[in-house]
């Protein structure tokens, strides 16, 4: 099932402060959340809008694996499943069940029935997703169908035309409702930078830098302030940085 | 005369594949080129165009006079000269003498009269600068006359309508010519990103990553195409991690 290279040893401890614990979640009114990508060197998650550049490591790519084994949600925007059609589910060997993926899609542009998600949960190797939009959106009904046979569901929560502040507090008391304890969300660069202008929302962040320049016209991560974070620390690997941090 | 802080001593084997050697030099027609800077997480080496912004910890500042001792030039663009008004000299403990300072200005921008730098040198403490002009560019009486007293030069060179290669072609052989075999180049960022894309040019890239966010309206390093290095080191300080490559 995986072809995941072993996760390096050395990173175990480091990431292990960052992780969310019972102790932590109760400290808030939502889910403890973890912010994770990789990027450049020049700030870049990819190299143009709507595509999939491939930055990481093996080694950090299984780090990622490990991260999600230890949380019960993941999350991605939109932008990020029609661009990757990523598997969100956890291939880290002895995790014993997939995180649930969460995908933020306002307008109800994902076709969720054509998805690698959707085989992936056809075959037993993943949750379905929570699929959130607006509550004014509407989604066709062979999504929904699937969806919910699948056991995911629709979230409909007041999106469009509402604040940062508020899509995201509406969104997390939606979660805890549905008894989510944590949180890993990994993108895309609108809600990272969405995020990071937000770190009440936010718990740990987790970046990986790969050795590359995407260059200008990449999609860049790139707050619209200035942000700084405390609690920093570096693991390096064959080829990658990672940097842990709070805010 | 210093109060920098110790090199961290793990540092030293980790910077010495990158630094310029006798060898290395005579394999091209022009000094060897270490291209340096400290950014942010999100590629920005300062706040905002023309202000200095602190990034990195005292002990890589350390390590930025430590690079300096390595090499006879260090280079910076006027955009850095006018922004920082930057000593330019390098107080590496036990360091025989500073390199020459470059200062590419190509409309002839500089007071060098007022600078710190000035003082610098009228105190023995480095040596004056080669202040870099286009072949049109008329430098006032009173710079002129204070910089070659001092032992500085105004080197003239086509730049304004030449192309980028152009530019580093003429000034390169000039360097040569002035017997400067070696040359870290500091910044700012219009010569950072034109040499990411000219990597011909550059024979190591070393960069100090900051664990801070400075944000959108940011001065950014990214070169107008991706660009790949090898031979690629990290270091992790106590906030910085460094990273040092090859073209």
């Amino acid at each position: 099932m995986s072809s995941l290279v072993p996760l390096p040893q050395s990173l175990v401890p480091v990431l292990e402060p960052y992780f969310p614990t019972d102790e932590k979640h109760h400290q808030t009114n939502r889910p403890f959340v973890t912010l994770t990508y990789a990027q450049s060197i020049d700030a870049r998650i990819a190299a143009a809008p709507g595509t999939q550049t491939k930055i990481s490591h093996q080694e950090t790519k299984t780090m990622t694996h490990y991260i999600r084994s230890r949380h019960q949600a993941i999350m991605v925007g939109i932008g990020t499943v029609l661009a990757d059609d990523p598997k969100l589910n956890c291939r880290y060997p002895g995790a014993l069940e997939s995180p649930r993926p969460i995908v933020l899609d306002p307008h109800g542009k994902w076709e969720y029935h054509t998805s690698q998600l959707q085989t992936v949960c056809e075959n037993g190797l993943g949750l379905a997703p929570y699929i959130v939009v607006d509550s004014n959106t509407t989604i066709s009904e062979k999504d929904r169908e699937v969806v919910l046979q699948q056991g995911g569901l629709i979230v409909k929560i007041p999106i469009i035309g509402e604040s940062v502040q508020s899509v995201w507090t509406s969104l997390f008391e939606e979660l805890v409702r549905l008894n989510i304890k944590s949180i890993m969300i990994e993108g895309g660069a609108t809600i990272i930078n969405d995020l990071l202008l937000h770190t009440e929302f936010v718990d740990s962040l987790i970046i990986t830098i790969g050795p590359v320049f995407l260059g200008k016209s990449g999609v860049e991560v790139s707050p619209s302030a200035s942000v700084n974070f405390k609690n920093v620390k570096w693991w390096t690997g064959v080829q990658d940085s990672v940097m842990c941090a709070t805010p």
